[in-house]
């Protein structure tokens, strides 16, 4: 019996985590994480040499999450911006190599936050098609390139109000198999899944051996155990769908009881939660382990 | 023992709703329905005698929801935004007393999708408590005369993505309670609550006595049942809470196995789900009878 490796994303310490956020790693580890998710630097972020040494130093090992933009948009009618698109997962894979990690994860497909000003309309088959052919060329070239390296690629659905392409697991898991490479599989964040997802549990075991990345999230994105999740339910989904690689935990909700404050955006801690991460780890890592050994 | 009435918001059937959609409101009260919760017509939308007479003939009652929008915008700092917010929530109140009706709920403060285009930034507190302080004032000011006219607000708390004003319930009830008028609660609507409350049913019980209207919506905004909100837990917890008024469907969802179609925005119906809203109103009228017969 194997359970799934625990770790953080970056950002629940830093955020842009650059040269000087290395020293925070070991704090990762302290904290019972065996990996870090990093967002994948830009240009100049973050010293990738160093950053390698420093993650062996601690004893974690490396998940990366792409970031997508308007201007590297697999989903773009604007033929720039969907090679710009592809030439980002490209340089995903490549910085993959460089710091030995194996997977890429997040909403490659690009188009975020799309909706922004824009008033509800029919939806246009035709453009609906030809974007999502789009999207899947260009997934399709990625994971050829990513198939060569030694390297995964995971598209996550987001909710609906981060983008109009994957939301539900069985969208991602639409595109995946439209793309039909090994070196693409879907990534999950629960949080997504409780907005769009009608059953989490059985959606984690429809993705089965699709699945490459998991996000464990809570409803209100604080930390597990926190909020209205079945955690004991999902942990033996992912037993059940035979998945035994990374989760991630992503716990930047920073409650305020203040009206006005916008929980919708990245915040920076205000206090070391260093303990409250380091519990909800240890009650994931006991919820799969109990789950794996039920099986 | 007497439970809530159940009703069905009119974006369902269409949208807009104007006197040509009258027509379907026998259809709703075919449906289960006992009222109907009507978007406040803008002007020259609805004709207001009409509608009343279209109601009283169907055998229906009225819950109105209120439209927010940057033009009219309690938490603006721009003077003639708020004046404008403030003079569309007493707009309301006029409409809800031609209609007969005694609820407007809605997201009264303003500040509808504030996140377009923004950097995430620290929260500048001087510029929080001020929009605050605005979004006080101008319900102090709307509720005074709601109170005049027998009519109650509901300040509806709603998710991240929609607003930065109040995304918990704790964050509506603590601008309801500094408000401190009785014309004035607040709101809930699962679907929001689902992505910012820890504990739906610990928040349904906090609101208690400021409950005003109440809103029931899956996880996904499908139709109740069909997601994996636990629906026996909220309406016991309704019934604790001694709330006895409405409640509202609005499962607008739309399914759709295609990627690419944005389901964060309103799509009209592609047949006829009559059917489907008569059986979710069936087992949410059943669960809260059950719960209060349990008191």
């Amino acid at each position: 019996m194997q359970a799934n490796a625990i770790g953080v994303i970056s950002m629940f310490y830093a955020r842009p985590f650059g040269t000087m956020q290395l020293a925070m790693l070991p704090r990762m580890k302290a904290a019972g994480m065996d990996f870090v998710e990093l967002l994948v630097p830009e240009p100049g972020e973050l010293d990738l040499d160093a950053t390698r040494g420093t993650l062996a130093a601690a004893g974690l090992s490396v998940v990366l999450a792409a970031r997508v933009n308007l201007q590297r948009d697999l989903a773009s009618e604007d033929d720039a911006a969907h090679r710009a698109g592809v030439a980002y997962l490209k340089t995903c894979v490549e910085v993959a190599r460089a710091l030995g990690a194996s997977i890429v994860g997040g909403p490659l497909y690009g188009a975020p936050l799309v909706f922004a000003g824009r008033a509800p309309a029919p939806v246009d088959e035709a453009r609906r098609a030809r974007r999502v052919a789009r999207v899947v060329a260009g997934l399709r070239e990625a994971a050829a390139f990513a198939a060569g390296n030694g390297v995964v690629l995971g598209l996550e659905p987001l909710n609906r109000f981060e983008t109009d392409v994957a939301n539900t697991t069985r969208h991602g898991l639409a595109l995946v198999e439209e793309v039909g490479s090994p070196a693409l599989g879907v990534m999950l964040d629960t949080f997504h899944m409780n907005m769009e997802d009608a059953d989490i549990p059985a959606a984690i075991r429809m993705a089965g051996a699709r699945l490459v990345h998991f996000q464990a999230n809570e409803n209100h994105r604080g930390f597990v155990g926190t909020g209205h999740l079945d955690w004991t339910a999902i942990a033996r989904a992912i037993a059940d769908a035979g998945y035994r690689g990374p989760v991630t935990l992503e716990p930047f909700r920073r409650d305020d009881e203040r009206p006005g404050v916008p929980l919708a955006q990245w915040r920076a801690p205000a206090r070391d939660e260093d303990a409250e991460l380091r519990t909800s780890a240890a009650f994931l890592r006991a919820a799969l382990e109990t789950a794996w050994r039920g099986r």
